[in-house]
């Protein structure tokens, strides 16, 4: 049961001009399953994306890499669950290569217009010829009004479809944006999550795509996690079809681009949360923010320190106000000239420690009450300067061990 | 069930000359239950310790690093179980000098003779009038034979007592060499773990003794982990009580110093690996080694990333090969130049991974019996250099969780 997240109402999703969306089910791993899905882009559109620093990278990552390095402009994406292609060597890069081509042949564009994604099990070899024979159906099915259905496609071990929509004013035109995301374990996305993927009609030059790219990752995808194990597969791709009415934004500090970037940051940071939300097995929803560092990277390296411990983790699934294991992971998240005297930590309006130690008026009760709550902010301020930061994460529970024990059977 | 691990022989444990310990039940937590040791050293030994690096330090750890600092000679050490005395700011630092301040003048000695050590519980106020009401019954209790019973005393969440020994010839003289160690969750030691002591009647000048200490540890507990947090109190302490008849060992690089070195050496890898075998939940004994790194510490960098892993815990606790979860966690460990395609994995004989990609001969069954293993090698060949380290960890089970969602209940 997802942590205070429903489906989708396709109802939210605005159809994006110059995207089409279909799915199929092409048997990949199981009958009966959305698990291909196509993307197609009109051309014109302004694409980028940004892709896992797993060493391990799959071969689709490398592929869409080199395809967005090509520059050919991006025509279509073709997305198949059940297998992840990575750890899959030269033949792996084979089949994702041919699954563009074969893609490429069917609409009539070179294979470097496609960017091709795979999320599944890892080191086992794509069943490259259940996805080309998939291919057709999933063409007929494209539609600008299949947003949900391709947050369907796109799941594996997600309970529940991802997908968030919004619109907004730009330069005197309403334009739209849809976006989708799957994930709910291997999730530490360093880059960006294990597939998300955003489209608006606002016209933005392809000089600014991939700033806009890198910082909507940054505000959403880079700021969530579940277990620590950043994926093989992450890829977030941002498409912006430029077919509004409005002049094109060049630049993401003109009034303009800064609407579109809040507008499309709000949209990514609700996908980025669902994959918490969704986080296998989760059953909290928890805010790590970290005030008063030195610098921002010192106060994300604390928040992750805490979203990763396993100990705080299990805490916050027995709902037991066990408080002085935040304050371990505090000591252990690696900056050496932290003064323990200084930090206090707060869980949501409860001031729990105060210079280091135990608040006098700290009661056991207190830290019950909002340990129970499915939704809990944790507050760390490390009284050694002004910067901050803020990571969302879940509990570790019972069902997590359950479903990564059981997940290839 | 702790993995290929059985309660200590007290017979194989050997006294030893100037060390004597006594074990009380104080009822600090819980009533009927061994949770007060003392040991007491006679006048002349060499001691030295290595503490956690964890800035959250407990108040006992500073004050052990003051009272070896202050070098009166360590004549006495004091262990309660069932309260960590961290996270307790100034009150729980005053609290530590008390316990050594009442032990030194039931022994007319200096408090800074004393080094005290606690464990349990974060963030609660240490009962301090429980301890000193428990130690005279303690000090009765005092005995050269009671290593065994010293290490049931300073048990939490252990589910069986640790302690090994060895004997060894030095100089033409049999020495002799006893420890304990305690701990089985929050163990990702950064300089030890929570809780080894060791000593030995060899004589060893004071000034190498803080090298053998840092060495024994560096080759023992400093590569295990079970959860990867690193605990507020992990204390190892090595005693030398230089009562054997040998020419002092003035050198660690001498043949004496070698050979008492790797005798030590063998007992703390026994202590260290006992404390994963009894892992919380623990239901496998894994040892990751890497090899062909250009450093040891990319290669424990790497030995770290998959022995943290949620993913890889997992896998191992189902018996299920899904192997690729070794490779993410090798891509993200952080070797930015890492090349996937110069890396080999084997599980114990089965060569899995070739060249970034599955072995063409690797067949599932083969990866399925290594995992159904109680105790599994994984080797990785990075292909990048020389140098190798191994990390010794255990799987990550329903009972890890169920442990740690009700430690305090």
């Amino acid at each position: 049961m997802p942590v205070n997240l429903t489906a989708p109402n396709p109802a939210h999703l605005p159809a994006v001009a110059g995207v089409r969306i279909g799915v199929a089910e092409a048997g990949i791993r199981k009958l009966n399953r959305k698990d291909l899905t196509v993307v197609l882009i009109d051309e014109g559109a302004s694409v980028s994306g940004v892709f896992t620093q797993n060493r391990f990278c799959a071969a689709p990552v490398q592929v869409c890499r080199e395809h967005l390095a090509a520059d050919q402009g991006i025509r279509a994406m073709v997305i198949n669950t059940g297998n992840a292609n990575a750890g899959t060597g030269q033949e792996g890069l084979a089949r994702a290569r041919s699954t563009c081509q074969s893609l490429a042949d069917l609409l009539g564009l070179a294979p470097a217009q496609i960017l091709p994604f795979s999320t599944g099990v890892i080191m086992e070899p794509l069943p490259l010829e259940r996805i080309v024979a998939g291919l057709p159906s999933a063409l007929a099915d494209a539609s600008p009004a299949h947003w949900v259905r391709a947050a369907e496609g796109i799941m594996t071990t997600d309970t529940i479809a991802k997908a968030f929509g919004a619109q907004v004013m730009i330069g005197g035109t309403l334009v739209s944006i849809s976006g989708i995301s799957k994930g709910a374990g291997m999730i530490r996305p360093n880059m960006a999550t294990m597939l998300g993927f955003m489209a608006t009609d606002a016209c933005v030059s392809q000089g600014v795509m991939q700033q806009l790219a890198l910082e909507l990752a940054e505000g959403s995808f880079n700021r969530v996690t579940v277990d620590g194990d950043t994926s093989t597969n992450d890829s977030f791709v941002v498409i912006a079809s430029n077919k509004a009415a409005h002049a094109p934004i060049g630049s993401l500090a003109s009034p303009e681009g800064q609407a579109l970037k809040a507008a499309m940051l709000s949209v990514a940071r609700q996908l980025a949360q669902a994959i918490v939300r969704d986080g296998e097995g989760a059953t909290k929803f928890i805010t790590i923010q970290v005030e008063g560092g030195k610098t921002s990277a010192e106060c994300r390296q604390v928040a992750y320190a805490i979203a990763h411990s396993p100990l705080v983790k299990t805490a916050f699934f027995a709902s037991d106000p066990n408080l002085g294991r935040i304050l371990a992971a505090v000591g252990y998240a690696g900056i050496s000239d932290l003064d323990q005297s200084g930090i206090d930590l707060y869980l949501d309006d409860v001031h729990v420690a105060i210079q280091g130690g135990r608040h006098p008026a700290y009661r056991e009760e207190d830290g019950q009450r909002v340990m129970k709550q499915s939704e809990i902010a944790v507050r760390v301020m490390l009284g050694r300067g002004s910067a901050s930061d803020t990571v969302w994460t879940c509990d570790l529970s019972h069902d997590y061990v359950s479903i990564n024990a059981d997940y290839r059977s």
